[in-house]
């Protein structure tokens, strides 16, 4: 007997990948949460029916949320981490020397458990002593925290469910204010295959707060449309203005110092979403 | 009652796509042919249980097959593009006003009579008059045409069926013979996340034949897992060395002078297979 995890990823479209073992199923307070060993991908975590990592190619989306907005700040010292509870961002974050904290703040706490528990390579470095941990609201604690935070990454799942209030222009504003006078946010902004409309209006209500945005791409196989977008918000920094050069050497499978600009060439039919 | 098309992409791992109607299921005399009107894609072409092209995405492999090469070579006059029955290929050749003949040579007539019949949009410009279209094996037609190209394009299926002698080092060499003496080809390569060892081949043959080899990337979200590579052989010209200001203006939806580069910074573990 086989079975098939499939995914609608639109009404008419999708995904879909045998199963060797399906580990949770859980309805947590916030979310439907499956635990899936994959036979092509590994370990998947899946939310609300989407699939949010997979052991073997998670280190794309990971490290193209960190990446890019620790190379451009010079000196990126406290870093917040909005959900992204499975730990793979902070990961990559605590490769940057200069980071003294990263807080992570994932509203919950089933995630963050689930993660340390079934993909040891992704969260491991949750208890890593330079991170804090903390199950609240990303927005409320956004909210609470003003000109705390150099670099501000936020990790969610798409704009359903606990999610929704991460893509609001309060929530971008809120994030403003958490930011020190020269610092940097970025947030995973879906694919523009199925959801330039999403992507169009966070460009608009990011440019409206931030005096420099940028889009930039990268391809995650097991999301929709294998094309994934991030917006970044800046207030001081160009990451265009990063010399290749100057990039310091940390590893990585995907993010490399020559990337770093090209990422942000994006398509024609992507380009004129948001210029 | 609703259909879908599924595709297995791997042994374990699949895109599955609605099908409001079943144009053509037929066995030509080289290989499965089926043209399936979808919901999600619009029409789209399968050869062999993989899909070979859709209305909606055609754009991104067609142009990335085209516009890369001719803008790098200064003087592209005689093009030839083998496979590509579709005409999509040619349709972007055409683009390109110094283009002075593009020859199509597809094995499998079947696929252009059904491209003309389902797909205008795509094969709407085999009938203008600067291409010539010949019904025949490539690998011979390549062997019969010593140093008579500026520019040839391999747009084959992947390397089963019909396709299986153009991923040959012998077919290389033949290319290298029937191009000028600073002629440039390109192929199709798949995609890295499940067929890294076939790029790893193809570039490492390439590369004894060919001064100057580049690998770039482009997204497609019908191919696995949408991640698409192309290797591009030069005689004399360098893709990187082409400058931004220089190319020329024509019509694009992926395409762009920025993403000439920018298409050739890879992933670490892509630059890793052909470095």
């Amino acid at each position: 007997m086989e079975l098939w995890y499939t995914e609608k990823q639109t009404e008419d479209f999708g995904i879909t990948a045998k199963i060797k073992e399906t580990l949770v199923t859980e309805k947590t307070d916030f979310q439907d949460l499956a635990m899936i060993d994959t036979a092509e991908w590994g370990r998947m975590l899946v939310l609300d029916g989407m699939v949010m990592t997979t052991v073997r190619d998670e280190f794309v989306y990971h490290e193209m949320v960190a990446h890019p907005a620790l190379v451009t700040h010079p000196n990126p010292k406290n870093v917040l981490v909005v959900g992204g509870g499975d730990g793979g961002v902070i990961r990559e974050v605590l490769k940057h020397p200069k980071v003294e904290k990263a807080v992570l703040v994932e509203i919950d706490g089933k995630v963050i458990e689930y993660s340390k528990k079934y993909l040891p390579e992704i969260a491991g470095e949750l208890d890593n002593p330079r991170v804090e941990v903390i199950v609240n609201d990303g927005y409320m604690h956004i909210h609470d925290h003003k000109n705390t935070y150099d670099v501000i990454m936020v990790d969610s799942t798409e704009p359903v469910g606990p999610a929704v209030e991460l893509f609001t222009k309060g929530f971008y504003q809120g994030i403003y204010d958490a930011l020190k006078e020269d610092g940097i946010f970025v947030a995973q902004t879906d694919n523009p295959w199925f959801k330039a409309d999403l992507i169009q209006t966070v460009n608009r209500d990011v440019r409206e707060i931030f005096p420099i945005v940028r889009v930039y791409g990268a391809n995650i196989p097991t999301y929709p449309s294998g094309l994934w977008t991030f917006t970044m918000g800046s207030k001081k920094y160009d990451p265009l203005q990063v010399e290749e050069a100057s990039i310091p050497e940390f590893e990585t499978k995907y993010y490399t110092p020559r990337l770093h600009k090209a990422a942000f060439a994006l398509p024609k039919f992507v380009e004129d979403l948001v210029k």
